[in-house]
């Protein structure tokens, strides 16, 4: 599977860039700009539009959406829901980025309400967000993984993605030292990426920008979302090798210059993905 | 014209330094960071206020307006036409920049009801938006102009610069691989900046805010407008020589940089300016 | 006294990034991105959220509150009350930033609720914002400090932050070329920092986010409040030294960075903190 899937991961790239899919976010107002200029540097197009009154109609003319709670409020929650009921009747890719689920009741309230009436196809988040999710007992720290759930380990984060993704029929994808994609039936860690992609605010919303981006030019979303989350752990690495040691600004920079200049020579050269 | 054109414009960005303008944005929350640090990099000083009770008073104290569409939503389109007004009342410039318009019913409805109730002094967008404005067909692809509208090129968009420039009283500066800007009687062409631009979002967005600080510290618009667009050319292909192979996020920084280091000489020495 | 103060702002580095404490935002949607990454940077842990139905509940998860005017607006005075006051009940220290306090109705009226409803650890301003709360004729300039307001100079700040001090039983900080810190019985001045540093928006913001992780990770919040505006100061020094000739966009990374790489014995070596 390994050299098939790296193969695809590979591909895709030239894809978004030669089709360049217009992806609408509707997501929070601390990292946008920095989803915003990930897209566009994976080589998809972004729109952030919200407002009820213009939030399906964008939906319409774009090729996937991205749901993001991470500042939410009320006047954006009925957007949220009123988008994505648009994308799945048009049958266009939903991503769902659950930041902080688990750490207040708008939050969980929010993201049951978006699970009951919207058809995700990846739902991207950390272990904490999404044992949530699950109903596992998770010990939300705000935005971040608790320890506590990280030291249950990727063993049972496998499981834990398989039984989401076969109960909610959608790609679920952990992201954390070892990032876990599962649809159910296929599942598989990815390796790459480094810590110090924690210390940089967003660079799980860029994720899931880029799963979005490449939902949008693919009709396989567990490749999609292998492929973004693979993206960004590469270019963490290569960051990390020559900006990590100037600091988290410099490091914060790099990411984004190295998804520019991503190609499909060097996924093939430092994928580390294999099937669990 | 060009020698002296081109020499209000150089010698206005010491003007700029010198009296540092307040300006005024009600703006998107996406490219609202890049507004307000160019609009220090070129020496006006920024204050984003959309809170109806608070808009008025801010414009009242400042020097220029810079209205952006870019995620529009009810609670501050209120706030957009009252600054608006009340910038005409007392006189300073207002800068629309119309994100996006044409890619839904509440952007259109909304750039009429701006366009209705406010005197702008510069209208700034790329070449789908402002045919938007013009009331000629456009397809636009989100908010990026698409590409059959800029097969259209330069002529075409003379033509409609000039029209809709007299049509409304106002300078119409539209933004592509050639820029155009016209106030009905003159117009003129600048083939400064580099396709590079395109790929890191709100340029447009700080073009308008550099047309904003400019308009802030001269009264001759179709000048500030022109003196807006080529510092942001020059800045881009100068950022472009030496960051373009780093990546967009160095690119992005390097265009903030240049903005700041921006004088006189480089513009003599890079302006790439004609009368259309 | 100094060498003693200076001992603990320089340890306070190791305690936060050890402990990494909660840091609840309300703050402006302009320089978010930056209090969010520099908190990151300095080893805390942000989370923003304004909605009022999870303000409190994130409040109660956190070890600080910060309350940043920036971009006020309706929607988030509410919550900005309603965690305030709950951080008050479970004893969690606060810090208000007043941005452009003095600039308008809406501020001024803003300010003056949160002063009555809210008992704050600690107020970072610039001299106009100070002194407006202070009750004294400030001439603001909109977000920054007036010529006018800087003319008094350091003596009178050094008055002016004793006796508000005194009054509101609070931590008062005024930053510009001094800086000042009181608790009404002790007063310290800093004289790191570069005037650069007003050349890039947000900075006041951050050095906000500095003192509230400082406030989380310490109960002594004239010292938390120090901390932090001495880390910023330095930053900024370390920033202009290698970043201030390449521009604006390169010295708000380095500053970050330099944030990030922060440690006791920088502190030790360019720390200038005076008793006043």
């Amino acid at each position: 599977m390994n050299s098939h899937i790296i193969s695809n991961i590979a591909g895709l790239i030239g894809t978004i860039r030669e089709t360049g899919p217009l992806i609408h976010h509707i997501t929070n107002y601390v990292t946008v700009n920095d989803c915003a200029n990930i897209t566009l540097a994976i080589g998809a197009s972004p729109i952030m539009a919200d407002d009820i009154e213009e939030a399906q109609e964008i939906t319409a003319i774009s090729q996937a959406l991205v749901i993001n709670i991470g500042t939410l409020n009320k006047r954006t929650i009925g957007s949220m829901i009123a988008a994505g009921k648009r994308a799945n009747e048009i049958n266009i890719p939903v991503v769902l980025d659950p930041v902080g689920a688990g750490a207040s009741m708008l939050r969980n309230k929010t993201v049951s309400g978006l699970l009951e009436q919207i058809k995700f196809s990846v739902i991207r988040g950390n272990m904490s967000e999404i044992r949530f999710i699950a109903g596992l007992s998770a010990t939300t720290k705000g935005v971040d993984a608790s320890e506590t759930d990280l030291e249950g380990g990727t063993p049972n984060g496998i499981d834990t993605a398989k039984a989401l993704a076969n109960k909610l029929g959608c790609v679920i994808a952990i992201t954390g030292a070892t990032d876990i994609i599962s649809n159910g039936k296929q599942t598989t860690c990815i390796e790459n990426g480094h810590k110090m992609l924690g210390a940089v605010t967003g660079t799980g919303c860029m994720c899931s920008s880029l799963i979005g981006s490449s939902c949008g030019a693919v009709s396989d979303y567990f490749l999609a979302a292998a492929s973004g989350i693979l993206y960004m752990g590469i270019a963490g690495e290569i960051a990390f090798e020559y900006a990590g040691q100037k600091g988290n600004g410099s490091f914060h920079t790099a990411v984004i210059d190295e998804i520019s200049k991503l190609n499909a020579e060097t996924v093939h050269r430092r994928a580390k993905i294999y099937e669990a």
